[in-house]
């Protein structure tokens, strides 16, 4: 039997056919077109099922169950999405929608919860227990896993690891804080950091990478250390350090078994994780205990897949 | 049937005998008497419950089982005390040496989650499900709760709240790192605090308090903006401010149903509590939710005597 997995984003409906050994065998998308009425992007995602089923050459009838993966806070009793700002929703029963329209039992979780639970069960997180998916993109993201089940918290809005703030009065953020951990450790902090460094220093090295990327992404301060670029070296050093810092507070307080690492930022492999590695070894509470007591930080290992491949295991979660 | 609940600290040891409504009927102490060996310690543990016992006309025929509350790192299977620097403790099977010793079950926690699960058990989070207990003292303590059970981490060490950095290259913290909740919301942060006030301005009123107290302690501001000092109520402020930040970060990431709000400060009541209920209104990420959705912040109600019945609970931890 296969499980079906689907990915709601802002943008797209991603729908991917899931096999036992939790692999993508089959996938197609529509546009999630905003702003739509619900029952219209339900349909479209029956639609892009059939597709995805049709390239994996299987039918409705060799699916077990559905998953959903939406932006915004689930209900975890019931799967009703109580609010999503992206998709305008308001108290949508995705859960009864899906099984209505599946004919199959449904599972309904935050999008960022379904990514982190995708690389637990079948990524970074694999044999663990407990697990803290960490995802630096537009903002930073997470999920947190612990005893083998997404931790949703008392109203399914746990896991907003990137509104922790870790500078009191500093960078202001969309949420209304000042100083959170996404103002400092996402991709759009980075971009913020290389365009200041561009502005107030004169940098041949990083000026010449920005020409040939086009803009100023995530890669450039890293290709620009690469080339020698003193200044962004530290810079990426200094993004390191915000990472770490984050890090580091989901260790003290939590000490999960893996902390994994995703997300656009995290291609520069090597060249982010072994300073945060650094930074943690020198100032995590627990540095003291042998190794193999530690908990692991690792980069993720899914990509774009996680959140299709844990919609489609959230069965597991119960 | 009644338990009993230890409290091992670096000045004393404390027992107390538990009944089934989770009160303490007997009570009795030694001194911790610091360094010498877990045996001798041991043998005072044995000795001043005898006297527990006594004190509430009960023998140890009567009691089913024993739990240990201790400074340091538990090993979550074993009972060992992995290390603990306050005791000089290294590897220490305490669950062993106390079933031993009393011929009960025993069982063996962290001092701060024992605390905070008496406090969930037997105070400000009965019939919850999800609590954090947070302690304003000398340092910040925490314990984490989620879905009835102390959240201990991968090796035992979670919990360390007071050691997630809110201030990025902040105040020195003496776990290493800078800028951790503890050196912004601890008692000592607040004295601290009243004493640079103290330095840089001339503030009768607070001279006057501190002449009244003969010392700098947690009441001094609060007194001293009691009776009409500006500056102390601006630093108060700053004070409940920095607390609700860390608050404000554990609701963020856990969502927990309730967090209690205990340690000495916390004896300040509402003037601490109602500011910090104000930044959470203003500042959670779920703060447009209807009010009973809402994490709810509380004043912890068992003061010392949550760790020595949360210790007499551990068992209901399973």
């Amino acid at each position: 039997m296969y499980n079906l997995g689907i990915d709601l984003g802002g943008t797209n409906i991603v729908v991917g056919v899931v096999d036992k050994e939790n692999n993508i065998i089959g996938k197609a998308e529509r546009k999630t077109n905003l702003p739509r009425p619900a029952e219209n992007i339900f349909e479209d995602m029956y639609a892009a099922a059939l597709d995805a089923l049709d390239k994996a050459g299987l039918s409705m009838k060799d699916i077990e169950c559905v998953g959903l993966g939406t932006p915004g806070a689930v209900e975890p009793e019931t799967g009703v999405i109580t609010y999503s700002a992206n998709l305008f929703f308001h108290n949508v029963p995705a859960k009864k929608m899906l099984e209505e329209r599946f004919g199959k039992i449904a599972f309904v979780g935050n999008d960022a919860n379904c990514a982190a639970f995708g690389e637990f069960i079948a990524g970074a997180g694999k044999y663990a227990r407990d697990m803290i998916a960490v995802t630096l993109g537009t903002g930073v993201g997470g999920g947190i896993i612990l005893n083998k089940k997404l931790h949703v918290g008392f109203n399914g809005a746990a896991g907003e690891i990137g509104h922790m703030v870790i500078h009191v009065d500093g960078e202001g953020c969309n949420c209304g804080r000042k100083g959170c951990w996404e103002t400092y450790a996402s991709a759009t902090a980075l971009n913020r950091m290389t365009k200041e460094l561009l502005e107030s220093t004169h940098d041949p090295i990083l000026e010449k990478v920005i020409a040939a990327e086009g803009e100023i992404n995530a890669k450039v301060p890293y290709k620009a250390a690469r080339e020698g670029s003193k200044a962004c070296a530290e810079l990426c050093e200094k993004y390191a350090k915000y990472v770490a810092t984050g890090v580091l507070n989901l260790i003290n307080m939590l000490e999960p078994e893996v902390i994994c690492i995703g997300g656009g930022v995290s291609h520069e492999g090597d060249a982010l994780l072994q300073p945060i590695l650094a930074y943690v070894a020198k100032e995590s509470y627990t540095r003291e205990n042998d190794e193999e007591m530690q908990t692991s930080i690792k980069l993720a290992e899914l990509g774009n897949d996680a959140g299709i491949i844990g919609a489609a295991l959230l069965y597991k979660n119960g």
